[in-house]
C-alpha cells in the first residue's frame, strides 16, 4: 500500500477504477482531472489502512450519484461535493477526519481524493463495495449495520437535501428521483460512521488495489499481452484472485436505455474465429456474461469489457458496434457472498432469475 | 374574530376553505375529520391575530403537499405532520411556539388546526395565499421576504427530507418528484419565520374568514338563497369583498389529466335557459373562467364552483358531467396584485396567455 496518493498514481487508480466499475460508476477520466488539479493544488493525499484509523475517527462518505451518461459529461468540482459533506457535518454537529470511497468503481474512487486533498484529510484504503453498484442501499456498510442516513445531496447550485428514512431502500428509492430533478447528476454524502464501523464493515484495501490494476492495464508494452498482465495481477490481489478472461470477440450489438436515473442495456459479442456469441447485460454495471447461453459470471462478482489490446475498460456508455474487445471476470469479496449481502445486491436484485454461482465454480476445469 | 376555535368550528372552517380552495387545496372534508378528533381529544385552539403574535415568536407551517385526488383518498395523521415539524425545529435548534396555515384553502386549513391542538399551540389568524395554489413558491411569505427553506418534508413511514434550496422555486421544483416517490402526498414544514416576518408578510383574518364563509354556506334554508347569502358575506370581508355570481348552468364537460404531481384540466358549463356557456381551467385550483370567450375573472382572483342550490363548493375532482352549479368569483388581497407577487403567482405562472384584470374591472357595469 501506497502512504500517499501522489500526481502520478491518479492515472493508475483512474483506470484501475473504470476496471473494478465493470462498465458501470461513470468514466473516472473526467474526475481524474479534478483529482489532479486538486493534488497539484493542495498536495499528496495521506491513503491509511482501516486498521490505523483510530476507533473514534468521523468518517465521510463523498460522491457523485446520477446516471453514468451524464455524470462524465459535467465537470464536478470540490465545492460541490463539500457542499453535502458541508451539510451533514453540520446536521451531525462534528467534522470529518477521514474519507472513504463508497465505491472503488468509477467516478466515485477519483472524488474522494480530490475531496480529501482540499480538506487535508486521510483517505482510507478501502470502500462500501469492492466494485461499483448502480444503487446507494447496495454497501457493506449498509449490509453490515451502517445506517445510510442522515444522507446529504447537493447541486452544482448549492442546493441541498438532507435525508432521514427508514431503511438504505428507501434512501436510494427517495433519493433517485431528486437527483433526476438535481439534473441526472449531484454530489453525495451519506453512512456517517465511527472509525470503529468502518472496520466492522468496509472492504479493505481496494483503494490500493485499484491502483495495483491500473498500473497493471498501463505497463501493458511488454512480453506479457496487456490483458494476459492484467488477468495476473487480478490472481494476485486479496479479493479478486478468481480470474479468468472468460471471451475475446467483437462486438455486433449495443442496446442502451436512461431511464428512471439508469442506464438499462445489453451488449452482444461475437467471437473472432467461431460462431460463439457473448451476452452482457448491464444496469449501469455489467450484471451478469453468457457465453453461447452458458452462464459465465453473475453480479456479485465482477464482469469487465476490455479492449483486446490494451486491456483498457470500456465503460458501458462507450461500448461501440466492431470493438474488439476480451470479457474479464473475477470473483468479489467474500462479504459480498454473504446471503445477507446476496439479498442486497445479488442476481435478484437486478431482475436476474438465475440464482448467484461463484465464478471459480462456473468455471471449473473438469479434471 | 373567535377567539378559540372549538369543535363547532370546524365544519365552517372545513366548508369556508373548501370555497376559498378554488376548485384545490384537497377537499377539506377528510382533515375535518382528523381536525375534529383533534380538537376533542386535546382542547379548542387559541385563534390569534397577526397583531396580537409577539415580534420574537417561532412561527411554524404545517401542510400537506401532494396531489389532491391522493391527498383527499388518504387520511393524514397528526404524527406525521409532526415528523416533519420536529426535523426542521432539530435543525433549527428551536421550538414552535405559534403555528400558521401556508394556504387558507382546502386541506390546509384544517391540518393546522389539529396540529396546534396536538401541540397545545396558538394558530395564527392568518395565511401566505389567502386561497390555495398549486406551488409552494406561492405565497406571500416568498413575496415578501421570508426563505422558504430549510424545509422539511416527511411521508407517513417517518422518512424525511430537510431542502436548502437557493430560491422556493427551486424548493417546489426540487420537492415535488420526491412528493411523487412518497406516494404523491406527503406532510410539510417549510417558511419558519419570526413573529415580525409573519407581520410583515401574511395575510391576516383569513381563518376567521374562511369559518364566516362555511356560515353562510351552511346557513342556506332561509328566505335568501345559499348563492346569494355566500356573495353577501364575500361583500363583507375584507379581501373577498368585490364578489359575483358569474354563471348559473349545467357541467357539459370535464376532462382532467393527473400528471407531474398536479392535476391539469377544464370544466364546460353550459347555461340552463340559453346559448351561453363558460369555461374554467385549472391546475390544481381553478385559473381563469371565460363566458362566450369572455374573461370573467383570472388567478389570483379567485374563481370557485358551488352547488346552484346548496352554494356548497365542489372541488375539482368532485366536478360531474350533468351538476347544476353557480360560478362565484371575487376579488384576492390587494397584496396577491402587486408585480411582485403577480410575478409569482400572476397568469402566466400558470401558462394563460391573458393578462391581469382586476374581477371588478372585468365585471364593471357600465353607467
Amino acid at each position: 500500500m501506497p502512504e500517499l496518493i501522489t500526481l502520478d498514481d491518479i492515472d493508475d487508480l483512474a483506470v484501475g477504477s473504470a476496471f473494478l466499475g465493470t462498465g458501470g460508476g461513470g468514466d473516472p477520466y473526467v474526475g481524474s482531472l479534478l483529482c489532479k488539479e486538486a493534488v497539484a493544488a493542495f498536495g499528496p493525499v495521506q491513503l491509511i489502512s482501516l486498521d490505523e484509523l483510530p476507533d473514534d475517527s468521523s468518517v465521510f462518505i463523498v460522491g457523485a450519484i446520477g446516471a453514468p451518461t451524464v455524470l462524465t459529461e459535467k465537470l464536478f468540482s470540490v465545492d460541490e461535493a463539500h457542499c453535502a459533506v458541508e451539510a451533514l457535518e453540520t446536521l451531525l454537529n462534528r467534522k470529518a477526519t477521514a474519507i472513504i470511497s463508497a465505491e472503488i468503481g468509477g467516478l466515485n474512487s477519483v472524488m474522494p481524493v480530490a475531496y480529501a486533498a482540499m480538506r487535508g484529510l486521510p483517505l482510507i484504503d478501502a470502500d462500501g463495495m469492492g466494485r461499483a453498484f448502480p444503487s446507494i442501499n447496495m454497501t457493506t456498510f449498509n449490509v453490515y449495520g451502517v445506517s445510510c442516513t442522515p444522507m446529504a445531496i447537493g447541486d452544482e447550485h448549492g442546493n441541498v437535501a438532507l435525508f432521514k428514512t427508514a431503511d438504505a431502500k428507501t434512501a436510494e428509492d427517495l433519493a433517485r428521483p431528486l437527483v433526476a430533478a438535481m439534473g441526472a447528476s449531484a454530489s453525495l454524502s451519506c453512512y456517517p460512521m465511527t472509525g470503529e464501523q468502518a472496520k466492522h464493515s468496509a472492504l479493505p484495501s481496494t483503494v490500493s488495489a485499484a491502483i495495483a490494476i491500473g498500473a497493471a492495464i498501463r505497463s501493458g508494452d511488454r512480453a506479457i499481452p496487456a490483458v494476459d498482465r492484467l488477468v495476473q495481477t487480478l490472481a494476485s490481489l486479496p479479493y479478486y484472485s478468481h480470474a479468468y478472461r472468460l471471451f475475446d470477440g467483437k462486438i455486433v450489438d449495443i442496446s442502451r436505455d436512461t431511464s428512471r436515473g439508469w442506464v438499462f442495456g445489453k451488449c452482444i459479442i461475437q467471437s473472432l474465429d467461431g460462431p460463439s456469441v457473448a451476452e452482457i447485460g448491464f444496469q449501469n454495471e455489467n450484471i451478469a456474461v453468457r457465453v453461447d447461453g452458458v452462464l459465465k459470471a453473475i453480479v456479485p462478482d465482477l464482469v469487465c469489457i476490455v479492449d483486446r489490446e490494451t486491456a483498457q475498460p470500456i465503460p458501458t456508455e462507450k461500448l461501440r458496434y466492431g470493438q474488439r474487445v476480451a470479457v474479464i471476470g473475477c470473483s468479489a469479496s467474500d462479504l459480498l457472498r454473504t446471503p445477507e449481502s446476496l439479498a442486497c445486491m445479488g442476481p435478484a436484485a437486478f431482475g436476474e432469475i438465475a440464482e448467484y454461482v461463484e465464478i471459480e465454480r462456473l468455471n471449473q476445469v473438469e479434471a
